[in-house]
Parts: structure tokens; C-alpha cells; sequence
């Protein structure tokens, strides 16, 4: 028997499942970062890619949740803020952002919605040499993982940030949230000069489709500036366009392999010494 | 990295879903015998156990059916009636069994139901040996199952069949259909003497808990019976009896093994030719 015919039979009946929910699925990476670590921790739990349609999501999540064998679902684009409808109780950046990236049930039946895409990426980029600390950061949108990328920057210790959202009332919100919690961060709304920006981040989903150009003009961008990309599995045109200019840049699995370890933690699934904060992200875009 | 840490690797955002539902799941072998027969045909698809409780089995099913990566569903006890409500359209067999074991999602978004229950349980037996074609068979149980069991027995050529079966109504109509369908073939209602008999099957659930004890008394039964339990995963009391009597035997898992490779046809995830029809059966029990 080859190893891969031998492998799936490691799936049974006793099989604990989490899902992530999603619209498109095909392209998340994150079935491949939390099956390897679920193997490594010897957990009998598997992460399977679910695809909800926004007519039908709310059918599907109460499916997922009257599932018994279902211990946590992971929550990715477009469903961050819906998913909050789900949750009987809040971690706390889940109730500051309004949004979850995983729900856990709990031994009583109830679920308990996390949030940690900030966190994630922040682990992410700190492990490729990006330093929140000190950074002076654009950040475009506003959206659950721009929040959650704002309110993690800010308390890692950036100098700055520039936050530009279309939807004007949703940003002010975040900006005026973060400018009350973090007096030594600067927090502006709209766009700076590239020319005077560290840490260039795309929270948008511009990029996930093939033709979908640039989410901000880069003219003036140098080398200087490092690029986050969170729209996960693929060289989006920013990325490829940092990437020829010689910036850093890191792409969306990054937040997603960042934050593995933090959200099986959360899940219970391994113990809090089996994996780094930052997971093992040291593999992004392999 | 490890073999098994590898493994679960295979499993990716693009990965389709079969979920096979029932209460209780732990127990299930079809996890591994379907996931290793898509691993050798090489489909990108996996079957993950899935528990919905009766209560909530309605919400449980409504949410796979909208899930847009997952091609099918395959029902266990306590579920082969209740799940034909979800079917669009039926094989013949489902249509007359009133009942179904698998779910397939057409290319329109409808479900089609089949059941294969029955040919699975015969294509097991014959390749250890236990011909249907002219049998002189108990069967114990006129559910879901045991119905399969009989109309694929007669279809083979079963010389006899005796139907036990405490509901008299269900049990009468079945034996009355059989008759109608099958002239060359003596069916009963009731239970004949064990020493007359060439092939006792169990299809009621008794020996799935322990406890349970026996499905009927089997004073009188000697070694020239062949014994089958259709109770998935466990050496019943019945099997145990029976093999220190010195009959052949038979568990359930043969029956899921026995069809994994006609189910996995219907859902169209394997080609015509890519197994026998009794699937990799003579792995039973291992």
C-alpha cells in the first residue's frame, strides 16, 4: 500500500471534525496547516473545507452546529460578521470587532466565538522579520480582519496608522475605538503617502479574482515599504507588484498559518506548550 | 516529517465531501474503507463521520444538502427511512424499500436516493463463500436493511426465506411483495427451525449496545448455519456463539465494505472499472 492510499484511513468513525465555512473554498490553505498539526499533536480531529452559499449560510451553520461529532467551525470570507449571530458568548476582540474567525462549542452545547486573524498575522509577520513595533502602517480596510489587523498592530506598539475604508461611518468607528484605547499609536483616517509608509496591508478581498487589479495605487511605493496581503492562496497583483519593487511581502496564508497553533488552542485541540504562538509559520507560500 | 503527519495533508480547500450521518457514528468502518478506495482511484474527495442526533437530524441534513462541496450523503442507522424525505428521486430499490442509504447531488442541485444495502450484504457473502443462490435463509429484522437483505437474497436465488419481524404490518408486507416478485423462491413470515436453516442473518440493531444479548435464541444451531450481523464494527454475542459453534460468520462491516466501491460509482467519485462490485471485501474484520 502506498502512503497515500494508507492515509485516509486514518479518518474513522471516532473522528472529531472542524469545518471551515467560506464562500469561495477551493483556495483556503488552511486544511493543509491545521490537518498537519492535528497530525503532529497525535489529535484524532480533522479540518474539512465547507462551502456555504450567503442565501443558504444561516441553513448550513445551524447544520454545522447541531453536528455532534462537530467540535469547531472556522469561519473565513464573506461569513466573519454573520458567524457573530452564532455565538452564545464573545472572547473579547470578538465583541470589540463585532466579527469570529472560529467557533468553539463548549461541554454545555453553548458556542463560544474567537477572533484571530490580528493576532495571527501580527505572529505571522513578526516571524519574517516584519516588527509591528515602531511601524508606520497603511492599512486598507475596515472590514473583520482589517479591524482585527488594526487593534493588534496598535497594541504590538505601531507608530502609526492610516486606516482607508469606502464605508465611512465603519471606519471612523475603528478609528476613533483605536485612537481611545492607544494614545502612543496615531491613528488617521484615509490614505498617507506611501513615501512615509512601513508596513503596506491589503484587509480588502480585492485580489481574490483573477482581473481584479490593484486595491490602492502604488505610484511611489519603494522598496522600503514591507506588503501584507491577507487574500489567502495566491500572488495577487500587489504582491507581485512589492515583489518586483523588491519589498517584502507576505501573503494571506501567512494570517491563516499564524494563527493555527492560537486557534487549536482555542479549539482544545492540542496543549498550550505543543506550538508557538505564531504556529509554524515559517512555511508560508510553500 | 512522519508518514501519518503527512497524510491528512491531502485534504484540501478543494476537496469535495461525502458525509456519512447516523446516531450512534463512532462505530462506522465505511471511513476507512471509502477513504482508502478514493485514495488508490485518486479523487480529491473524503467521507467524514457526521452525528445528528433525531431530534435535530431534519436541521443536521438541510445543512449538508446547501453545502455546495459536498457530492453526497450516506445514512446509517437510525436514518434509512427518515432520510428518504431529502430525496428528489429514488433508484428502484430505494423507491421500493422506502428507504434510503445514499444520496447523490445532481449536476441541477436534486438528490437522487439509492439503496444498496442489499446487493453490498450479498457481494460480502459470496466473496467469503456464503452463495446467496440457493440459500435456505432466516432473516431476522424487517427494517431498512433486513427489507435489502431479502429483495437481494430472492434476486440471487435464495432458495427459501423466513422473515422475523415484530412489526406485523411491515413485516406482512414485505413477504407479500417478495412473493409477488420472486415465485421460484418459498418466503415466510415468522421463524423456521434453526436446523433447516443454511443462512442466519441478524439485520435488527440488537447487539450494537452491550448487553444487547442475542436477536433470537439459537438452541439448535449447529455448524452448517452460516451466520451473518449486519451490526457494524463489533463481535456481537450472536457472531461469538456462532463461531464457537465452528459456523462461518460474517459482521457487519461487510456489508459497508462489501458496497463501498457500487456507492462510490453511484456517486460517480470512482470509474465503472476501477472495482469489483463487491468492493476490497475480503479486508472484512481486519
Amino acid at each position: 500500500m502506498t502512503i497515500e492510499s494508507r492515509s485516509r484511513t486514518e479518518i474513522n468513525g471516532a473522528t472529531r471534525l472542524i469545518a471551515i465555512i467560506g464562500d469561495p473554498i477551493e483556495q483556503v490553505k488552511s486544511p493543509i496547516f491545521y490537518n498537519r498539526m492535528l497530525a503532529d499533536a497525535g489529535a484524532n480531529a480533522v479540518l474539512v473545507p465547507w462551502h456555504a452559499l450567503p442565501d443558504t449560510f444561516d441553513v448550513v451553520m445551524k447544520g454545522l452546529l447541531e453536528t455532534r461529532n462537530l467540535d469547531g467551525v472556522i469561519v473565513t470570507y464573506p461569513y466573519k460578521q454573520r458567524a457573530l449571530a452564532f455565538a452564545t458568548s464573545l472572547e473579547p476582540m470578538a465583541e470589540r470587532l463585532g466579527s469570529v474567525n472560529v467557533l468553539r462549542r463548549e461541554a454545555d452545547g453553548r458556542w463560544t466565538g474567537g477572533m484571530f486573524d490580528g493576532l495571527g498575522l501580527v505572529e505571522a509577520a513578526k516571524s519574517r522579520g516584519i516588527a509591528a513595533k515602531g511601524a508606520r502602517v497603511q492599512l486598507i480596510g475596515a472590514g473583520g480582519a482589517g479591524s482585527a489587523i488594526a487593534y493588534a498592530l496598535a497594541s504590538e506598539g505601531a507608530a502609526s496608522i492610516a486606516i482607508a475604508e469606502n464605508d465611512i461611518p465603519k471606519r471612523n468607528a475603528l478609528v476613533d475605538d483605536l485612537k481611545a484605547r492607544y494614545r502612543d499609536c496615531v491613528i488617521t483616517p484615509g490614505c498617507v503617502g506611501l513615501k512615509d509608509v512601513s508596513l503596506l496591508i491589503n484587509a480588502t478581498p480585492v485580489g481574490l479574482n483573477d482581473g481584479d487589479g490593484l486595491p490602492v495605487p502604488i505610484d511611489g511605493m519603494t522598496e522600503r515599504t514591507a506588503v501584507i496581503d491577507i487574500v489567502p492562496g495566491r500572488d495577487t497583483e500587489l504582491l507581485c507588484r512589492a515583489a518586483a519593487l523588491g519589498c517584502r511581502t507576505l501573503g494571506g496564508s501567512a494570517m491563516v498559518e499564524g494563527q493555527t497553533g492560537i486557534v487549536l488552542r482555542f479549539l482544545r485541540k492540542i496543549e498550550a506548550n505543543e506550538a508557538p504562538a505564531g504556529g509554524n509559520a515559517a512555511a508560508e507560500r510553500a
